[in-house]
């Protein structure tokens, strides 16, 4: 039997396996869930363990992270190194999910359940890749390298340190991530760019104790007015963010690149149909796919002040905070911009109340090589594997982790993505689609056979 | 003895039994609480027919009504109906509270607790004020009737209908409501104007679901961002609301009005001192004092919208939700003011987004008459039992209720006030002094007789 042969006979075991993964509820975030982490960590450990790689927990401040390796390809074969990540995003609002977040339940071929897409589907793609090519090969075609986080969604704090003081584990000709989505089942899609990350917290100050409306409304400035007020100043009518130097560093898209994005246009009716909004919004200059992908935004994540109950309370809040996150392109420095948006909120904020900008997380943007041999690969292991040519594309999502990989590693990357646009990422009722997942895995191994076929013709 | 001396004497007793009722938490606003609301309710009841008052709890489809009447003054005696609530505000932000808002705690001389100033405290002055009568004298010199009700923070909904239909219960020659402060201990002082409210949500809708912020961030209009916009445009520079035909029914102050008014300035060092603020903010035409008591106010009470938890989460929310309230002033009518709003706002929401205005709940503003005979027993009632001339001052809050009393029973209303301004109403750490409760006795005990007194000089 060959791989792909075994792969598809055991598709009903398959699910059975990610719908035990997907009912950890890993969420990284929250305090509250860190045995439920170390839970799903220890699933993918075994999995990797009874397949015969070397598998292994490594503890951290935080989260422990998965590492796996099956190096027995001998010296001469290229190493690949899979990045994933086992955490997953909240669930609220929960009361928006038809079927609860951690009882992984399909309806009409898709899988629902958080982390189905992001990113607990797609590592498990990879996993059973190596399991259909180990039972009927008896070995891999490369050495492979697995390391996947329980902190993607909290900003990867510690994998950075690890990263950085591990690089002789790392060691790669190639790093391989799927963490990102096909445009559809028949555009498989190849994302070369991922946006960077400045992820804050804009809090504002009034009194310094809530207060009776009545007694002081009028008088004291209203410290949600003024977050408002300040919120409101980001952006001009144009869509355009306002903070002085925000663009300076963006790298212009050129003609050329421009019209490849331009083959795979994003049209309004289609932000309708998987949005529900009434229509586009933003930089006018600018293609929908461009605004995503190519330029950079400033989003509030977040609101919250005084009263959020039910029925009415007449406070005059001492305090409001909003979550505010800037996805960041190619060549912006996420710290730079950190400053330039806390000059400017300082710069306007009135003297009638005090604001405080913080940091959470950040991560660069980055440009991967389109023309790579390896991308050849990948291109060839999409033909064979999920029966179409796949497309190339700017991604607006971030995974700012690739861009350490890139820095530290200086090795081709390949983001392979196995979801769809419409699988709810970090929203209510997320879901894979059962053939991202049988066509995800014959990717898989089609790219391990291909890379290991392009390095023997060299 | 007489019932200044009873008071004096059974303070330590008076004082334990204010503890039990404030130890019940009776927050009308959360349905969780049905059962505390009760509980708060008949133990009033319970104290005012061992004093020999004829009590009953009236039912309603909320939360009940205390009555208690005791009519044997003649029918040549006036009557006074004394109105109050039990229920309090909720306690959240609780973990600023210094002692549970529940566990009534004295420290120097203050005794901290949820409602015991607003308005636990002040009800059950008046309360003591007549067993400190009934047992020294053996009888009220004046026909007196309690209504307290359990709804007051969240609309009076059901005291409403309640007033309409019970007119006969209700009849009496002046209305005596303690439901306000003092401006100092130094200044006792009767409130002659307060203001109307018209609570609202504000609520801001994009997408029909939480959106990923890379993949939709830029194309999509964040309701978090439109409701910031919205909102920042609701005042202008200068403070003052732009909602077209708002400030049109505002009676304005004559100069006759206002040089009595400034006879009790609010300095800016005050307000900085009684809040924390920076600085004073709102209307620079208008005095302090004047933008609190006589101007209508639009403060927002509470925003909530996506990730308000700790960390971050990368979410384009779907909706956004502000609470908002208007302070109004005579003659703004709430209903009028909140079609002003409503239409405002859809004026203002920008197409790519879609709002909702609701009205939560409402009230008139009320402006009492100052040279009525019981006002003038109501300012020997505190030479005599506070020690101190009062001053005159137009309110902040609202006591919306007051307005339907002026409007359906049509007698003089005396707001009598025995609260600080340094209460902490609604807020953490709620207090109500000692001394403002000994005096708020001694007060209520003098306006009785001086009620009776005035009517045997006629």
């Amino acid at each position: 039997m060959n791989p792909q042969e075994y792969a598809v006979q055991h598709q009903q075991r398959f699910l059975d396996e990610l719908k035990e993964l997907l009912s950890i509820p890993s969420i990284s975030t929250l305090a509250g869930h860190a045995g439920d982490i170390r839970r799903a960590a220890e699933w993918l450990a075994g999995q990797f363990s009874a397949l015969g790689f070397d598998a292994r927990l490594f503890e951290t401040e935080g989260h422990p992270i998965v590492f796996a390796e099956w190096l027995k390809a001998g010296e001469q074969a290229p190493t690949v190194l899979v990045y994933g990540h086992y955490d997953v995003q909240p669930v609220e609002p929960l009361a928006e999910w038809r079927t609860p977040p951690f009882e992984p339940t399909v309806v009409d071929g898709k899988l629902y359940a958080r982390g189905a897409s992001d990113d607990k589907g797609q590592v498990f793609a990879h996993l059973k890749a190596m399991e259909a090519l180990l039972r009927t090969q008896g070995e891999l075609p490369v050495n492979v390298r697995f390391i996947i986080e329980g902190e993607e969604e909290n900003g990867s704090t510690h994998l950075y340190p690890f990263i950085a003081s591990h690089a002789d584990l790392l060691a790669a000709d190639v790093v391989l991530v799927s963490d990102t989505h096909s445009r559809s089942l028949e555009q498989p899609t190849i994302v070369y760019a991922l946006r960077g990350m400045s992820y804050m917290e804009i809090e504002v100050f009034g009194a310094d104790h809530d207060l009776h409306s009545g007694t002081y409304g009028g008088v004291v400035h209203n410290p949600a007015q003024a977050l408002c007020e300040i919120i409101a100043q980001l952006h001009d009518a144009n869509g355009t963010i306002t903070v002085g130097g925000f663009y300076d560093r963006v790298r212009a898209l050129d003609s050329e690149e421009r019209a490849e994005l331009a083959k795979l246009p994003y049209t309004e009716e289609e932000l309708r149909q998987e949005t529900g909004a009434a229509r586009a919004w933003g930089e006018s200059a600018y293609a929908l796919h461009e605004r995503t992908g190519a330029r950079p935004t400033l989003e509030v994540n977040g609101l919250v002040s005084g009263w959020t109950g039910e029925g009415a309370k007449t406070v005059l809040p001492a305090r409001a905070l909003a979550k505010v996150s800037c996805r960041l392109v190619a060549d912006q420095d996420p710290i730079e911009i950190y400053e330039l948006v806390k000059a400017h909120v300082a710069q306007i904020t009135p003297p009638t109340v005090r604001s405080e900008v913080r940091l959470l997380h950040h991560g660069r943007a980055v440009i991967v090589d389109r023309e790579s041999p390896v991308m050849q690969a990948a291109i060839e292991a999409y033909e064979a594997g999920w029966g179409h040519t796949p497309v190339f594309t700017r991604e607006g999502g971030s995974i700012p982790i690739v861009a350490e990989f890139q820095a530290r590693l200086g090795v081709p990357i390949v983001l392979m993505g196995f979801g769809l646009p419409d699988d709810g990422l970090h929203a209510p009722n997320e879901k894979f689609t059962l053939e991202c997942l049988w066509r995800g895995i014959a990717t898989s191994i089609s790219f391990f056979q291909k890379v290991a076929a392009q390095q023997s013709r060299v």
